[in-house]
C-alpha cells in the first residue's frame, strides 16, 4: 500500500503525550500543532509534526490529503451507544412532552420493552440497515469508534442477533464497533415477574454463547434496585469475567452509590452514567481505578437536572470518558460535537478536557489506548477534517455536524459535498 | 417558467389552515397530508393534495421534485437571529466553562463590545463571507427565512454596512432575509457613560439613514435597566414607529415585566426573551396582541435553567414564536431543529407545536403570514425536504442536521450529498 500524507491542517490536535488515561490538568493538554501534518502508511500514522519536516520525508507518489486549512482532530471514540434496534420512539417522545414521565410509559409497558418487541419483529436487513443509517450519523460529528451495546433483543437469539448485525457492520469498516453485551439491559415481557429465571438465562445459555463466539469483548447490566438489582447484578458480571468478558456498568443514574460500589467491587472498567452518585461512591470508583464515563445527552434529553459532577471526578484524579449513550429512549443523539456542548454549558468542562474524554480517555476505557485515541506514530490512522478554526468551536457551535471528512486507517469513510 | 412538482413525500407537512397565527390546540394541528403532492409555478404554489390529485394535473412537461419518500415541511422561519458579525468568541466560552460569569466577561471588556470591535475591523468582503458561512447553516436545518438584526457595528456607518451586508445576502436568494435595526443593542466603547449622546446618534442619525435607505423593516432594543432603560429605549422605538418601522424588544431576559410592559404599551410585534416575564408582563402583552418570540437556545447555552414560560403562555393563547438568537455570544447556534429539541425537552412544547412556532406563528410575527409559513397555494415555494419518517423525529433526534435538500421559491438552495 502506498503511502498519503495529510497537509493544510490549521490546527492538527493530536492529543500526544504519555501512554495511559489523562487527568487533572493533563486533561486541558490536546498537544496542537499548528500547520501541522501526517504521514501515513498501510492505515497507520508513521509520523506526525509541522508540515516542513513531514514534507521534507515524503516521497514523490505520495498521495495527498488535503484539509483545506481546517481543524483536524483524531476520530471521536463514543464509548458507549446502544445503536442496534428497530423503530424510533418518537411518539413516547411526545408523550413526555405533554406531561408523561419516562418511569410512567415504562409502566405502561412503553420505554426499553416496547423498543424490544419492535426489534424482534425485524428481519435482519431491516435491523442492519438501520444501524447502517446510525452510522452515518455518527461520521457526521466525527466519530470513528463506538462501543455497542445489545440489549434489545433479551432472548437467546435475538441477542446474538443484534450481536451479529455489530459484527458485520464492523466488517464493513466505516466505523469501529467495540461489542458489548448487554442482556440485563431490562427484564422481557415474558418474564416480568420472574427475574431469576432471566437472569439463569442470561447466565446459563447467552454469555456462553456470546463468550463461544467471542461476540463481545464487554459485559453490561442496569444495575437499578426496581431493574436488576445488586445480587443478580452481581452474578451476572462475575459470570461474565469468568468467560473473559471485561465489564461497564450502567451505574447510578437514578439511585446514588449503588451500582458505582459493585463496579468498584468488581475492578470494572467503567461505570456509567453516575447522575446520582455521592462522594463514597466516587471514591470507591476513584481507589478501583474504574473510569466514569458521562452521558449528558440523556440527562439533557429526559429533562432533567441532575448532571454528573463532573468538576468534583476531574479534581479527584480520575479519567474522565464523555459518550452520547446513542439510544432511541433516553437519548437520541449521535453526535459527539453535541456531547462537547453539554459538557461544556452544562458541566464547565472545559472543550479541551472534553475532548480528552472523548479521544485518548476514551479509548483506554475500551482497551484500545495504544491502538487509537491520538495521533500519533504507530496508532491507526482514524481522524476527522472539521470545518472550524479552532478547535474549541466543536462545543462552541452547537446543533450542527461539524465533520468536512472523516479517514478510518487511512481510507476515507464520509464527505460531505454540499 | 414552467412548472414543477413534488413528489414522493411520506408526510408533507402542509400547516394549512386559517389565515392569522395559531394559538391553543390549533397549534397542535399540522395538516399532513400523507403520500402528499405539490405543484409549483413561477415559485410559488399552485396546488397541494394527495398525490393522485396532483399527478392529475401535471402537464407532460413538468420537473419532477422526488422527495425520496422523506418528510417534507414549509421552511423554516427563525425569527430571531444576529447573523452578520466578525470572529467568534469561542475563548470566552471556555472561559465561561471555567467558571466566569457573562456579567464578568462583558464588564472586562467582552461580550458584545468584543464583537463590535472585530466587526468594526473587517472588511465588507468578510463580513459577507462570515454570514454566508451561516447562511449555509441555517439551510442545513430547514430554515428558509431569517429576521437577521444588526448591532455589532454601533456606528452610522457600521450599522449601516451591516445592514448593506442584509441585503446584499437577501438579493443572492439562497435564504430569505428581514432586516431589523439594532442600533441599541449595546453602549460602544467609545459612549461607555454618556447613554443619551448614544441615543441621540441612534435617533438623530441613524434612524434617518437606515428608513431613508429602507434598510430595515423593523426596530429593536436591547431594554435592561442597566443596557437601554425604558426612556430612551422607548424614545429610540418611538422614533423608529414615527419612520414607518415596526418593533420587535429584547425583553425581560433579566428583568422581569420590565422591558415587556413597554412592548405592550407601543403595541410592538414581538417581545423576545421573556426569560423573567411574570403573570402581569404575560397578561399585558397578550391584551396588546404582541407575539412572544422565545430563544431556548440562550437560555441552554449560558446554562441557565431559567427557561420562559411556554405552557403558560400557549395556556393564555398567545402566539408563541420559537427562534434560534443565533449569535456568537449567547446562543452560537443556526439550528432550528435544536430549537425544537430544547422546546420539547426543556418547556414540554409538543414538536407540533414547536413546528407551528417556527413556520405559521414565525411568518406571522414578521408581517409575513401570508407569504411564507404554510404550504398552501398562494404562498411561495419555500420548502425542505427531511431526512425522517415522521415529523417528530425533527424534535426527537438532535444535534444532526435533518435537511437533505431546501427549496426556496421552488429553486433548489441546498442538497447534502454525502
Ligand atoms: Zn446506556
Ligand atoms: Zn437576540
Amino acid at each position: 500500500m502506498s503511502d498519503s500524507a495529510l497537509l493544510n491542517c490549521r490546527q492538527l490536535v493530536t492529543l500526544a503525550g504519555p501512554p495511559g488515561p489523562r487527568t487533572g490538568p493533563a486533561m486541558r493538554e490536546l498537544a496542537i500543532i499548528p500547520d501541522g501534518a501526517m504521514r501515513i502508511r498501510d492505515g497507520c500514522i508513521a509520523a506526525v509534526g509541522p508540515r516542513a519536516d513531514i514534507v521534507r520525508s515524503l516521497a514523490g507518489d505520495t498521495e495527498v490529503i488535503d484539509a483545506g486549512w481546517r481543524v483536524v482532530l483524531p476520530g471521536f471514540i463514543d464509548a458507549h451507544t446502544h445503536p442496534v434496534f428497530a423503530g424510533t420512539r418518537a411518539a413516547e417522545y411526545e408523550q413526555r412532552a405533554e406531561g408523561a414521565t419516562y418511569a410512567e410509559i415504562a409502566a405502561a409497558g412503553g420505554g426499553i420493552r416496547s423498543t424490544v418487541r419492535r426489534t424482534r419483529e425485524a428481519g435482519d436487513l431491516e435491523l442492519a440497515t438501520a444501524a447502517r443509517r446510525y452510522t452515518d450519523w455518527f461520521l457526521r460529528g466525527g466519530t470513528t469508534t463506538i462501543e455497542a451495546k445489545s440489549g434489545y433483543g433479551l432472548s437467546l437469539d435475538d441477542e446474538l442477533r443484534i450481536l451479529k448485525t455489530i459484527r458485520l457492520l464492523n466488517a464493513e469498516r466505516r466505523l469501529r464497533y467495540v461489542p458489548t453485551f448487554l442482556g440485563a439491559h431490562e427484564i422481557p415481557d415474558e418474564y416480568r415477574g420472574e427475574i431469576e429465571d432471566y437472569v439463569d438465562l442470561v447466565i446459563q445459555e447467552m454469555l456462553p454463547a456470546v463468550a463461544e463466539d467471542n461476540l463481545a469483548e464487554y459485559c453490561d447490566v442496569f444495575c437499578e434496585p426496581n431493574v436488576f438489582p445488586l445480587d443478580p447484578a452481581r452474578a451476572i458480571l462475575q459470570a461474565a469475567q469468568s468467560l473473559g468478558l471485561r465489564l461497564r456498568i450502567h451505574a447510578d443514574q437514578f439511585t446514588g452509590d449503588y451500582a458505582a460500589l459493585l463496579a468498584a467491587e468488581l475492578g470494572a472498567a467503567t461505570a456509567d452514567h453516575l447522575e446520582s452518585t455521592t462522594a463514597l461512591g466516587l471514591a470507591a470508583l476513584h481507589e478501583a481505578g474504574v473510569q466514569p464515563v458521562l452521558l449528558p445527552a440523556s440527562v439533557y434529553n429526559l429533562g432533567s437536572a441532575r448532571y454528573p459532577a463532573a468538576r468534583d471526578m476531574i479534581a479527584r484524579g480520575m479519567a474522565v470518558v464523555l459518550a452520547t449513550d446513542f439510544n432511541p429512549g433516553s437519548s437520541p443523539t449521535a453526535s459527539i460535537p453535541m456531547v462537547l456542548s453539554l459538557a461544556s454549558t452544562q458541566m464547565k468542562m472545559t472543550p479541551a478536557e472534553s475532548i480528552t474524554a472523548v479521544t485518548v480517555n476514551a479509548a483506554h476505557s475500551l482497551g484500545r489506548g495504544s491502538r487509537i485515541g491520538s495521533l500519533e506514530p504507530g496508532k491507526a490512522a482514524d481522524f476527522a477534517i472539521h470545518e472550524c478554526d479552532d478547535y474549541r468551536e466543536l462545543a462552541y457551535f452547537f446543533g450542527r455536524e461539524p465533520a468536512n471528512a472523516v479517514y478510518l486507517a487511512g481510507q476515507c469513510v464520509y464527505r460531505r459535498s454540499a
